[in-house]
């Protein structure tokens, strides 16, 4: 019987200008200019995330990427809607923050937490400006989509927009506003879930999602969630995703930003050891279950993002330099893949060659 | 470019001696001996829900489906652990008895709900028995495994076992105990999640359960859980299922147990209208969520499986008998087909048709 060879060029690989249409997602606290450069280097398209990092620091690591590559890549910002700063939240801030201070101290971990008035806003059109005047020219999103006006000026650009959905109403919406490229993301991602229509998450599965995401839309289609070998990437081919979004199978890589322990945790975890949890952040994000998500999960201690974002920080830090893995925010997907060590070259050569001789 | 023709024939048909690996999935309530012997009839296999029925009502189900069909077809047994019958446990039936009837009031249903002495258990020993008499040699479950003496007594008379499994850990457990077939659910399955090893379900996404259970076991796997076209049964070929059972496409049709109404409700309803509830029966389910769900989810009125079944039926078939869909259980799964209302024959052709035809 005959068989197909895998093809890589189609839409996205034009677009994206890429050798294949398979992009390094975006995970920040994971991905370093490094990891971004190596995946360009090898003809994949890495994403710098810049969360909703201020114009500043999105100008310094977008610098650092360019210095190591002149592949393209792509930068990824962050559209939570930013909550009203009522008084209200002023005091749940601060009783949050006394709880969590308390808990450090239980568990011998020294910590600064920042203060509410600490804790400032980023207005993604800064960060937008900065990415216009740096060159870039390709802008994912997560959580949301940009205004009319920061859409139009980008295009302005010649910037290619990719939009994340979780529901095919959100693919709907990212088309009916023009973005050029939808990534559909899986209940099986690691991370943050992007959803944005709805306060619920959709947690919908990859497979019935870009199914239905495929038959509503015209936009061509990457998938995120649960990718990590050949049959993975043959069947969302099939599915009809162009691009192939790989995330977790890249956290145990030496361009990762994760520390050694960090690494061993994933390694060591067991499939019932992943939650989704909005104790981190105040968002749902899948990783690794651990005291500090027990613990916050069940309790009136989570702020909406970003302010449980914000305060957390010093605790990650803190759990980071202890190497304490029980109040690190460990995010992962469903597929439980070996989190190879090597490098992000071997490791994407590999799942490349894997797919091109892939036999079902 | 060379197309693959799709091939049917694999150790799944020659195992079922079926003309495809496609089952009808066992949908208690909805699959009929008319469904079963439909699905038998175009060559494929259909599964008669026994679920947790008394030993005389599993006999007359299985000799009114051989009366419509010579082919072969499964039966489905649920083997959910019996909780111990506490003073406790009789106090919360009793209380969640008089709160639903005191809501039932409120809307103007009128049920009869079962007291708890008419709460019978059925021994799954009695149903295996009846099932060897009658001749069946195809045996699917969910919610368990049969302990070792009975696998042993329905290996003896050739009986094929098919188990059911929403984790790595269960499928493993399934070909421990020697099980012929793995069915695995993803948590785009409509209907009952079928965990066992665990209380919380794993809610793992198919495309990357399905592809870890197939790196983990040797035992030929079908899969369940949002196949609804051509691609998705591609995709899942590809990530390694010989077989593929379909649901809730099939929910519609002429030979389903649901009324016209419940029918309407499946074709009306939206994408956010999807919820996993154990309010109808004390396990989580996948279905629309209405008035009912909505209220019990978060109420403390949830009994244990059986328990909270058993009492849900008398309103159940109250709100069947006043065409009310918002305290009726409509289990469907994430992919959100027609409910095409044609004859088995014409929807599970078509559907052959069009994997056979399929291009990228």
């Amino acid at each position: 019987m005959p068989t197909d060879t895998f093809t890589w060029k189609n839409k996205i690989t034009a677009l994206l200008q890429t050798q294949y249409p398979i992009i390094q997602a975006p995970m920040f606290g994971v991905a370093t200019p490094q990891m971004v450069a190596a995946a360009g280097e090898i003809g994949v398209l890495g994403t710098l995330p810049l969360g909703d990092l201020p114009a500043s620091k999105c100008i310094e690591l977008i610098r650092a990427t360019k210095q190591l590559t002149d592949r393209p890549f792509a930068v990824n910002v962050f559209l939570n809607p930013l909550p009203e700063r009522t008084a209200e939240l002023k005091k749940q801030y601060t009783r949050t923050k006394k709880y969590l201070e308390d808990f450090a101290k239980q568990v011998d971990l020294e910590v600064k937490l920042a203060d509410y008035e600490q804790v400032v806003y980023t207005d993604y059109r800064d960060q937008v400006d900065a990415i216009i005047a740096e060159g870039c020219k390709i802008v994912s999103f997560t959580f949301g989509v940009f205004d009319e006006a920061t859409i139009a000026k980008m295009k302005q650009h010649n910037i290619i927009l990719i939009g994340t959905c979780t529901a095919v109403a959100e693919a709907r919406v990212l088309e009916q506003k023009g973005i050029d490229l939808i990534c559909v993301q899986g209940i099986e991602a690691g991370g943050h879930q992007g959803t944005f229509l709805t306060e619920t998450l959709p947690e919908i599965g990859g497979l019935s999602l870009l199914a239905q995401v495929k038959d509503a839309v015209k936009t061509p289609l990457i998938y995120a969630g649960g990718l990590y070998n050949a049959s993975t990437i043959v069947a969302i081919k099939a599915l009809g995703a162009q691009g192939f979004a790989i995330g977790s199978l890249l956290m145990g890589s030496e361009e990762s930003n994760l520390a050694e322990f960090e690494k061993e945790a994933l390694r060591q975890a067991k499939e019932s050891d992943l939650v989704l949890t909005k104790s981190f952040s105040g968002r749902y994000a899948r990783g690794l279950s651990n005291t500090f998500t027990n613990q916050l999960d069940h309790s009136d201690y989570i702020l909406p993002y970003p302010f449980q974002n914000k305060l957390t920080i010093g605790l990650r830090i803190a759990a980071k330099t202890n190497k304490n893995p029980e109040f690190s925010s460990l995010w992962t997907g469903q597929s439980r893949g070996p989190y190879s060590g090597a490098s992000i070259k071997v490791i994407l050569s590999q799942l490349i060659q894997e797919v091109e001789t892939y036999k079902p």
